[in-house]
């Protein structure tokens, strides 16, 4: 579809951080069993964000997109359980 | 470039909500002070993932990806300062 550029590379590793930044908050929130300072607006948000996200990617049949809100949705969903578990 | 559709529709919603989500989260750091249970990695992932999705989206010349990222990142910003001065 195009070729793997320097600029496509920063892309890839712009969506992996923005997807894998979710890991340390959903770690510390499991660990700590204390969400109070956590927005539970936010996480509600992000993980219907992430849905239609998903949604437009399977639409567009994008794997970027499906893959990295795949893995968005997963861990934003766990740190929304944990905020309405432990808030 | 491309016309309005209904799969575009979802792409935009996906996009404002996963960007607007971040605001809550600023929202009660600022208010409550306290930014315990926030995690550092996360927002110093997402703010980094942020600036290259910035630069990503200047050099295809991508408006929605420049906006998106431009209040994204001013707001995970704002969250890292506070957790870094509210820790």
């Amino acid at each position: 579809m195009f070729g793997f550029t320097f600029v496509t590379a920063i892309g890839v590793v712009a969506a992996l951080l923005t997807t894998v930044a979710f890991l340390p908050q959903a770690l510390k929130a499991w660990r700590s069993r204390s969400t109070q300072d956590i927005s539970l607006a936010m996480y509600a948000l992000m993980a219907t964000g992430n849905i239609l996200w998903l949604i437009y990617g399977l639409l567009l049949d994008s794997l970027p997109l499906i893959g990295a809100n795949v893995v968005s949705l997963s861990l934003t969903t766990s740190i929304l359980a944990l905020k309405l578990r432990y808030r």
